[in-house]
């Protein structure tokens, strides 16, 4: 009997959890609370005399505090506890809850302790549906970029071996060695001082300018389609979604339809013929 | 008697004033008035002697004056005056030409009476009707833009953070505190001396490369987004103002319009069949 | 008698410039003589010996002879000598031609001469009728970019005019008056060094940033939108020219057709029903 | 019978080499060897130990042979052997194997053999078929461009042509020559350090900035439409295959179709007017 009583008030409390989820200014309160502990993480940037720094570490324990209290909400809200752990955001946002958690001393693990604060600002994401659904559809669109992405890094490659290869003796700080040669190359992809770069191996190899000019050539030329492969991509499916949304508007019949009406009345005339 | 004589003089007073503002000629103007007061305020940047300075004051007011003219027309023009307050180009207009009238003495106040008579130039867009329409379809594209923004703005606090928690020690002047950062992170944005930024920093923390690189690649993913979002959005708007121009082009019927008639037929056939 | 026997050979003559005029051979030798024209004058850009300048020298008067021959067997080719002045091609490379005849002595004149043989490698795209209709093209899309234009403009003055008001005394090379504002605000739009630029004045007016951050959202802004513009109008274009070429095809019928031939069918079941 | 017997083992030996090139697993192996190259090709650009590039020599003839094997493994697997070198990526293996063999004592020969071991990283593009076919239509949308990047070279020529003309004596380094000159341009276009360039010639001549930003603006008007163009045809393109893939899916009637129809049902109507 007893048991059934505790059952019964667990699934009253669930209820509350849920209603309490689904209301807006739950919501609401969620952001303002996400929102005030990145301005703290922004005043913990300044230089603070040491009794604004005492209220700010206080301010931080109460946002961890609010925060569990939320995530615990949330699970309880749920009615099977697993499937809590089975969206990516729910894992985040758990993750994030409870490293803040635990009590930092150790300088490394306060770095670690502050890295976490400022991730919390990625809360925002997973709380707002617009935000989650944008990120959602740009994660989306990466793997249609898989093998352009290759071709690139192909392309950096070659020219990242052969430039620590006839370079490395001219500047070793740009292309000593293979890693710091592709970091050079992005460099000179996006034209920042890419002309100093050039100059000085013109001296050793007065022909090296083909070498950057065929590759920004190459570079920029992948990057202009990779753009294009998007836009034609991401204007399909809106077609594609269009399309089916004009075709459930129901009253505009298809030309199937139109034939199989005409296909009726050749059957009918096909009867009066024989009359 | 008298009342009724001068309430019909208003009115045709009132008739003139919108007889001038629909003249064509008064538009040109104007608006010829408007870039001769541009032309005043790019000479007063110049070193001019006292004579011409105290020419180009005169100038200055007899615009002034030429504006208030203007104003007090359209405003007796509108039949309705409270009317005029309620589109916002009239009101930005309205301020332009008061503060304008603010006799300055004050240095604090000269310097807000310079801006004022610079903005005048913007009386151009309120002007000109196709100006006024393109700026419109500018504005109305922003909210589109908002949660992409608002995307990006998270990107940039979350490595605005991490940059000043990790870098300030390093150089206070870029990474001192977090709007300094926001700042150095729109530079490297930017790729405005982006690898010099990078370099100061590697050689305290040698893989903080991944910090830069990463930015570059969210930031410009997230922008390149941006504008295909545009670009979808403004063509599927084109193209469906564009069905609706070839839909009143009566001409050409509707699939709805051939199944109607086909309709009509089949019932006819019925008929035909039963006699 | 001898009038109409000159009249004929006069007719006779013009016959065998058009002829030659249509054939591909002139066309690729005109060709060639451009090509060799620009390296001539790339030549000249080198040191060269005493005794290579005067063969150079022979070299740019015989192309020059080459190109007056040309332009007169185009001339007499055309049967109304007044329509060979109606295309601006034809004017411009009269023009060309006339003033590279010219006997330079003066100094002033020598240049002159230089550059209208520099501007000699532009009859390239007057005689290439596949270069003609790309030019001509990329001109028709100017107008469509004409209010763009102008209210860019007017945010580069507003903001140069405020660049030389409050600038003027911390960097006159840069913010003097405002001819050098508007050449430093299109340095800062072009992302060149924009930071030193805006470092400068930061320290005098701390909050200077706003000016430039917001200059560089108003113009990138605006300028993305100036290729949406234009990619829509170009794609619109394109479209309704292949809608065109659909209908052309003549196969496929017009729904409006298909229309008229059910009301056909609707009479003759009419008739039907009265029998 | 001899003869018939080897005729057979060879058949056979063909069906063994065409089953292994067919077997998944071997281009897995090969793309991993091709990975593994390219590895030790990074490897050999840092400072390594005497006994550690020992080991990297004989990794490198180790791929050699393995790529020799793989080579011999597809010619023998290819029915009619004079087919395998119709294919341009098959010359382009061979070619790398075949310079891969030749030992390298000269270190003129030693440049070149490291050349190329440095592009056998782009067998990767010949082995997975993804990448092959991205490669393919990058190349197929270079003749589009054609007569673009022909005007926009001829803009280039000119400019360069007075640039050397007018700036030579200012900076012999930027515009002694038309080739220097070029590159010079290319700079500028790329935005590279280019107010510097700019502001040295316009101590000599003040309005040479008319020079840059003309250039800015015909060659960014140019690659704008470059984009353009592209975009268009590639939608054009696809939206044709989406046309007649629909096509293909048959179920949907053409409004041909339904006319054919009709006129079936039109002349049944004839007749049955006539009974």
């Amino acid at each position: 009997m007893s048991n059934h009583h505790t059952s019964i008030s667990a699934e009253g409390l669930q209820n509350v959890f849920t209603r309490i989820l689904s209301n807006k200014a739950f919501e609401l309160f969620v952001v303002a609370i996400i929102i005030f502990s990145a301005l703290v993480i922004g005043v913990k940037t300044y230089e603070i005399p040491p009794s604004m720094a005492r209220v700010v570490t206080i301010l931080d324990w109460s946002i961890t505090f609010i925060f569990l209290a939320e995530i615990t909400i949330r699970i309880l809200g749920e009615e099977n506890k697993k499937d809590f752990f089975k969206k990516g955001w729910n894992i985040f946002d758990a993750i994030i809850v409870t490293v803040s958690l635990i009590p930092i001393e150790d300088s490394n693990m306060a770095l670690i302790g502050r890295l976490v604060r400022i991730f919390r600002v990625l809360r925002m994401v997973s709380i707002i549906p617009e935000l989650r659904s944008l990120l959602n559809s740009l994660i989306k669109a990466l793997p249609q970029l898989g093998y352009v992405v290759l071709l690139m890094f192909i392309i950096f490659y070659i020219y990242g071996a052969m430039g620590s290869t006839f370079f490395s003796t001219i500047n070793a700080e740009l292309w000593g060695d293979i890693s710091v040669s592709l970091l050079t190359l992005f460099r000179v992809m996006t034209f920042e001082d890419w002309t100093d770069v050039m100059y000085e191996t013109m001296e050793v190899y007065p022909f090296s300018w083909t070498f950057y000019i065929s590759f920004i050539f190459l570079t920029a030329f992948a990057f202009l389609n990779m753009i294009i492969g998007i836009v034609v991509s991401v204007l399909e499916e809106e077609h594609q979604r269009e399309r089916e949304a004009e075709a459930k508007e129901a009253g505009e019949p298809t030309l199937r339809e139109l034939q199989a009406q005409l296909k009726e009345m050749q059957a009918m005339l096909q009867e009066i013929k024989k009359q």
